[in-house]
C-alpha cells in the first residue's frame, strides 16, 4: 500500500467514524444502522463496520436493531477540560460570579462560525435549549460570540463575515455583515458586550473578555438572565462591574498584567 | 481489497484515531508529534497522519511543533447529553437539590469499571481534582459507584469483582470484593449509600437510585460534602430525605411507578 493510500484511509475511516458517532442527536436518539446511513450518506456496510469498531471501543451500544451512544462519549470531552489550565483556575470565580449575581455564569469559546460553552455554572434554565458544556451557537447572535470576534482581528471578523449564514432567530438578531461589525465596534469601545433576545427572545446576557499572559482574549465570561427578571439597565448596573471583576481576575490568574494608563 | 482488509483498517484506524485524541490529558496538555508517539506507542508517521486528519476535522491544533485539543473536542461529548431526555429532565432537579442543600449535585452513569459523571451543578469545590462532567472515578470507592453496582445485578457484580483492580485510595478505601459486596447488601437494604473518605480524605457523599420505567436503576443521584462541613449524621438527617424525594421525582418523570406496599 502506497503511504497516499494510507492516508487516504486514515482520513476517510477517521471522517467516517466520526460523522457516525455525531449523527446521533436529539431528534435521533436511539437509531438504526439504516437511519445512521440515511443522516450520513454512507452505505450500510460502511456504518455497520464503524458501528462495530465503535461498539468494541466502548462509544456505543445495540439494543435489538436500536444504536445509542454510551456516557464514555463524555469522557472525550473531559479530555479537553482536562488540558485548559484555564476552565479549572476559572471554576471558582465562575462559582462565584452565579453565586453573587443568582444567574448562569458561562465560559465560551470560539470555533469556527459559533462559539462552544467550554464551562457553566447554571442557576436555572432560561433558554429552551438545555446548555450544557460543548453546546454550540452562532456566535453573530451571542454576547460571548460579539466579545470573541471583537478582539479576534480583522482578518478573522473578514473571514467570518464572508463564510457565516446569518438568520433572523428572534425579530432582533442582527442578520448583516455591516451591522454585526457595527456591534464588534461598540463591544471593543465599551470593553464589553450585551445582547438582548437576538438568540432567543426574553434572553439577555452580557459578556467580557478573557486574557491570557500575551494580551489576546482566550474566552469570553457570560453572565445570563431572562427580561423578566432583570432590566438591561439593572443588567448593566448591577451585573456588569462583577462580570468585569470576575473577567479580570480569571485573566490575572492567567497572567494577564493590564496596562495602566 | 477484501472485506476483512477492510474492516481491520476501519477498526485500527479508528482505534488509533481515539488513541491519539485521548493522548492528550492533563499530563500532556500541548504534546509534540514524537510525545503523542511515546505515549500511544504508534510509530511517528501513524501519529503524524492521524493528527492531520483530526486537525482537518477541526479537534486539533498546531502551534509550531506543539498539539492542542480544540473546544470542538467537547461537542462530541455534547451528543451524548442531546441524546439523554433523562438529563433534561434532571437539569431542574439536580440545581434544586443543589440549592436546598447547599451542595454540589451530580448524575452518574456506570461505564465499564468506573462511574462518569453525566451531569452536574457544582456549588464549590470539595475534591482535589476538577470534576466536570464526563470526568470518571472507580465504582467502588464512591457512593454513586456503589447504588449503580448495588442494582446491576448479581452476574454484573461478579464480572465487576473479577476484573477491577482495588486501590487503596484513602486508609479507608474498600480494597476487597467481599467487603464492597457486603456494602453493596448494606445499599440495597437502605436504599441509598453513604460514603466517607474512601475516594478522598474528607470526602463524603450521599447517592440514590434513579429508576426508568421498567423499575431498572439508570443512574445514581449524588450530593456531595467535605467533612468540615457536615457530619455524617447531620448529612443523613438533612440531605438523605431530599436526596431520596429528588431521586424519585426524576425517576417519576422517567415514567417510574414505585410498588406500593
Amino acid at each position: 500500500m502506497t503511504t497516499s493510500e494510507n492516508e487516504r484511509d486514515y482520513v476517510q475511516s477517521l471522517e467516517r467514524g466520526f460523522a457516525v458517532l455525531l449523527a446521533f442527536d436529539g431528534d435521533m436518539v436511539e437509531p438504526t444502522l439504516a437511519e445512521v446511513a440515511a443522516k450520513t450518506g454512507l452505505s450500510r456496510p460502511a456504518v455497520r463496520r464503524i458501528l462495530l469498531t465503535l461498539q468494541r471501543l466502548g462509544y456505543v451500544a445495540s439494543d435489538g436493531p436500536r444504536w445509542s451512544l454510551t456516557p464514555r462519549v463524555l469522557s472525550i470531552g473531559q479530555h479537553y477540560t482536562a488540558t485548559k489550565a484555564m476552565l479549572e483556575l476559572a471554576q471558582p470565580h465562575l462559582l462565584a460570579l452565579a453565586e453573587k449575581t443568582g444567574e448562569s455564569a458561562s465560559l465560551a469559546e470560539l470555533d469556527g462560525l459559533e462559539v462552544v460553552y467550554v464551562a457553566r455554572v447554571p442557576v436555572r434554565r432560561i433558554m429552551s435549549i438545555n446548555v450544557a458544556v460543548g453546546t454550540r451557537v452562532p456566535a453573530y447572535a451571542t454576547s460571548m460570540g460579539r466579545v470573541l470576534l471583537a478582539w479576534a482581528g480583522a482578518e478573522r471578523v473578514d473571514r467570518y463575515v464572508d463564510e457565516v449564514a446569518f438568520r433572523p432567530l428572534t425579530p432582533s438578531t442582527v442578520t448583516t455583515g455591516a451591522e454585526l461589525r457595527d456591534r464588534l465596534d461598540e463591544v471593543r469601545e465599551r470593553g464589553w458586550s450585551l445582547v438582548d433576545g437576538e438568540l432567543e427572545g426574553g434572553l439577555i446576557s452580557v459578556s467580557a473578555p478573557v486574557r491570557d499572559q500575551s494580551g489576546a482574549v482566550v474566552a469570553a465570561l457570560a453572565s445570563s438572565t431572562s427580561t423578566g427578571r432583570l432590566t438591561t439597565a439593572e443588567l448593566e448596573e448591577r451585573t456588569v462591574p462583577l462580570l468585569l471583576r470576575t473577567a479580570a481576575a480569571i485573566s490575572t490568574e492567567l497572567g494577564h498584567r493590564p496596562l495602566r494608563a
